[in-house]
């Protein structure tokens, strides 16, 4: 608390709700946002709400904000599917990881009819033909915080296979949610010939340069992290919305903005991707998408 | 407005729409906000709109203001009769007073088909058991600021009874809206005799500490003004949201969000004191939410 | 670039989205106004978007913009015709001018049932009795910005009529959307002769003073451009609404409001005119409802 | 008073020590800086003294400001007349006026050892070949306001001249202090003749272009308003000075500083004119010597 | 620490050194104004020493402050005995009190050419015929810490009273320096008894109101707190001019400026007095003088 | 022109004269300084003079500026002789190069009695016997800007040296004033060997590290340029004060509160050698005066 406030100290004459937003990360949460948030209010005066997101739910905070990453990845592949003709439905899905982006990746896959066969954490990863269950996959990880084993020791009908690779479990969807380059040439290429159709990344940068080529060349509907994953900074924009409308949303309200969101990135990929004569080619499209709209408002706005 | 004017020369450096926010009350109404609004203006050469509530529908004041906490007590009442599996359908219902309060709240409770057969004012008090007609009533009471003899005098069906306690006449539902302690333990023991079961307080602090406490023995739902007539500060924060978002809402919108705000007030208390052991207890449950909420944020903020 | 870099750094402190609002006009478009807003947001260390209007969609700017004027003079015409007890269906039309405010006053109105059978440019005029194309008008006048003869060269039904005034071609309603002055009194003779009913302008003060005394005499409806050419205004406001609350609207959603902003105003017009004795007089009733306002408000705030 | 608080409630914000700093001028005395100064302290909040010259000595004026502008221009005089090798000393000077700028350039010119015979008001002049007794000039003048011709009363040796021109006195220095014009042609031509050597202009332009182009030609040493009374102003420059440095000097300090500023001007003047070979031109030196100063200020801080 | 950081996180915005100025008082010396300091520029950005006053010497701190009281009270009776046509020389001077306002009351007296012969403590007096040894005295009490008793055993000439009170020796000119209400009616008697022809009050009231009379009726010159012990608050105005002008006095040039100060103070005192009849009487000078000047700035500032 | 603007308008809010205050340097001069403070004025709307140093005289620049460094360095070293218990007195001089420095190095050395004998440039070195010509030197190096060859071909008692070292030439007293590194080991020992008695360093770090131990073993006096050569920022300080007091010093008072700062650097660098048991060493005095100045004022303001 001493060092947030201290720190708050000399950074808030360079924030404003107008100006510079900080958002939590590693080792920030709700509770050293509080610290900052309360710092600024003192020295500034001004309960100015916009100018930390992150925050509370009981004093400024925002709905869906744990839940955002999960389902934005799981709506923007959802998209993807979509605009191949087909979806979820029905769909085998793996998903690694389990902790806040995997869980929530599930849930959505789930509501939107896909099954997922199979997540991971550090110590192995667990295959549940039936669909992970989603309530015991809480338990087990959020309220206990023990290990995918005691996930399958509970539910007989599960498999738990210590040490491997979730990528082995063949699926058509994966959406790799655990950690930077989970996914190099060899699991893309496996995951190719086990006939995955789309893969989304909810982590950052899960998938290696080469991996991504593999899955390109292949013709795998590719999301990348960079597009698949703002769901949280997109909830964090819209943390900063209801701040300046003084008003607090719903969870269903901010849960169909975070899906209109994850859709118009998906759109602007895929049309920008049409456009550079690149079509299904969501890295490029996302790459230039963005690069494009902050290079064209700098001209607007002028050279320095 | 020279008072007004130099009040606020001195005021204005310790507001703003995120510092403090002056509303209005006795002997401060839209006039005189107008005045501090303009000084402030022309001080600040900003048109902060947020900074006083209470203004003038013209240039920045918001709708339901004067309905707000008649509205807002009736609503909350309907609520705690919900909860209880009833409603105000049919019901007789006495509401003392008929200044701004007790009139709106006689509104609402008609509009929620309950009967309101009685109300009051410094002279005595009206029976009228097909329902007070509130066309008559504003009439007499708002345009004509006469007494509520001409009520009688002017519908044959109603009797106007002199000097007494409004509280004598019996009925299912109290709605004490005119002053300070006008409930004590006997009209509160009168009350309970004449089979009422639920009590809302429209103005601030009508009931004893003694006269509560009969309530709260006898099972009678009892509303405290604390919780049951916030509706008039919810709409001076209904008024900062529109100017926020430099919007200005309709009627009908204005109201559903005062409903809104009523219905999670009452749920907020019930479930506090369903939480805290004492189901039912409006009184504790208003208490205790209210303490929590401000001391978790203060905690969440960081000590000093 | 420079020019507008160094009139902001002059006037960027006696700006402020609370404090004065400079928007576009001849001269000033979407590229001013960008190197203005840039040279604020340098200056200000702030995103204040609020500032400035008319800003590009990319940052910050509204939908319907463009649209604005013609679309809400259309819109204001129609709620007279409704308060005249019929309406534009079916109704022959003619739009002066084929810029901006034209184009889309045509395209409302052919939206809205109406048939705009001429519309004119510095060269001419063109009659098309089948209703004007207007993707044919946009490819000649927006794309190509050639004259009006191509649009008749394209389309053989239409006839292109060189130098006259478009005035002399019959119609029921008339809206004057090129210039100052473009209907003197001969023109309005001419127009009522000719069983005009209603006059929208679009323009400034297309109509000469006296001309509008031949409208109103002969009993037709006459909207003044001070009212039904607000949308562009009006849109200002919803462009500083949507930054107020960090949002950006549909282009259906800004269309709405406005719809709704041009029949209040059409309201207030005829309301006002009502209430101060002069039917239907549109002139009257949008100087007296603006003066009024604007003296009320300032009554409101406080003598000096 | 009312006046001066809401005039500064508006300019309060274009003003500051470091932006703009207004003065006192005609009708606008002690006391009406009092109020602008008191208002603008009421606002801001701050006992900013250097944001007003012309306040009372209790609250942050500063001694020699009524003597400022005749000591001024007695001083220059005396210095243009040095740099001609001579001096006041024993000389005949005539002083136009009897107001404020008058009576202290004849206190100054007594104190430099000249003998001011005749000075004059709306009604005449006074010659007193002793030299004017300033205590009585001041008691007529200051205390009983009365006309000239009261001191040749009370003063024997003094004659009292209705109506004339004190031009026609011989003498050999003129400070004309008393009002724009009153030396044209023919008052230049008769002090030529007369023998003046040397005219320093106490009032604003009291000489028009005419006679200083009399003077020039004649080789008379002419010190123009713009620089010889520059007093004034530079007190107020004293007074900022004292403000800045929260300090408040003495009458003898403040007349030291004064002395100072009037040197440095004459000598500017004069070196000027010497460098554009126009030697003991102090038209010519003071002309050039501003414009030169401003404008390379302007080009060393840069174009826009 | 934390206290005062937490104290100036709060304050900060009601000071500045235009606005209002804390100084140290009892328990708030330089160590705690360091703090507060510290704390008022991390949060302000600012290096605006004037701010605060009582800093130490290494960041913004004046010379002689110290000293300030003392020597203050001393030269104002210095003054005043100037004003009876005689001098501290020669004098048989009393100061009570060894504390910080004693010893440099004692040092300055003894540069005035008086002889200081007893001061005291809470244990006693000591009595010094030849005159207290300064370099001694302050060895005892501020480097050792001890009692005066000590003086005495260390200076065989002295003669050290346990107990009793310093007023029994017979002096001309008393300075009480030690404590509130040392000086009733029986101390003034045998004041004036003994032939003390001047008192000048070091410590704040240590003469109570009947103690005053007494002098005031007996004809010795009394100089009351108010004005008499000026010297502290005058050094910190003295600070507040140093960090104005960026600059820092030698201790010579403070001290100077606190004599010019101090004679100031004496001269106003006694020249009210004189203007409002009352010759010789400082208290009715102080209080008269010090209203006046205060209700004159008001008044010249206009009312609210 | 262009970047010194664009730089300041990104720069200005870090800036102000109590934050931070930025001076020219190596590439900035009078001119950049000019376009800085004009923008910073532009965008501030405040003359805030303190704000930049290194202003030119006629917008809030100081005197004494370019002799500043040059001044200092050789009263630092008058200073170091005079503790020594001897002067510049007839004493022969060596002052490396011929730069700004060198140039005020050797006209103070003068002033003060020494003869300066040598002076370089980087195309070799000039000898003198009777002492450096100045007006030549100056006409040569300022006016020509020719190498120091011209200065002997004017001036036949000097002999110029093309190539080799100046610190051959043997002397009592040693200011190199050049560039960095110019004197190593063995230019300080052939030094030492030719009774060199003083060392002041007027560039920055113009002694290795091992030059300066061959000093201080020798028994050398040597000035280390940290203080030596402050003359140049306490200058910087001279102007702030001058801006802060509104104040512009004439070149004489402006040199006397130079040579009082030089004067109280050597002294608090001697007697805190003395100090910490190292008399003489003014290394050690420079860098323990430096470091605890700083530390002490860190403590006193609070940690963070």
């Amino acid at each position: 608390m001493r060092f947030c406030q201290s720190f708050m100290t000399e950074l808030h004459r360079h924030l404003g709700e107008d100006t510079d937003i900080p958002a939590g990360d590693i080792g920030v949460g709700t509770r050293e946002i509080g610290y900052l948030f309360g710092q600024y209010k003192r020295i500034t005066n001004r309960y100015e709400s916009g100018t930390l997101t992150g925050k509370g739910l009981g004093w400024g905070g925002a709905p869906v904000r744990t839940e955002a990453t999960g389902y934005g990845c799981a709506i923007f592949v959802s998209e993807m599917l979509a605009s191949l003709g087909t979806s979820f439905d029905g769909r085998r899905v793996v998903v690694s990881g389990s902790g806040n982006v995997a869980i929530y990746a599930i849930e959505k896959v789930a509501q939107l009819g896909g099954r997922v066969i199979a997540c991971s954490d550090s110590s192995g990863f667990v295959v549940d033909e039936h669909g992970i269950d989603l309530e015991l996959l809480k338990q087990v990880k959020e309220v206990e915080r023990r290990r995918l084993a005691v996930y399958a020791e509970r539910l007989p009908r599960a498999t738990f296979v210590p040490g491997g690779s979730v990528w082995e479990v063949p699926c058509e969807v994966a959406l790799p949610s655990a950690t930077q380059n989970e996914i190099g040439v060899q699991e893309a290429i496996r995951l190719v010939k086990n006939g995955c159709i789309a893969v989304g990344e909810g982590a950052n940068m899960p998938t290696t340069g080469e991996g991504v080529r593999v899955f390109l060349e292949a013709g795998v509907a590719f999301a990348p992290g960079k597009a698949a994953n703002a769901g949280g900074v997109a909830t964090s924009a819209l943390e900063m919305q209801q701040n300046a409308a003084r008003d607090s949303w719903t969870f269903e309200e901010s849960e169909r903005r975070l899906e209109e969101i994850m859709q118009r990135i998906h759109d602007r990929c895929a049309s920008t991707a049409d456009e550079y004569g690149l079509p299904g080619n969501y890295v490029a499209g996302a790459n230039i998408a963005g690069f494009t709209r902050v290079a064209d408002a700098m001209l607007a706005l002028g050279v320095v």
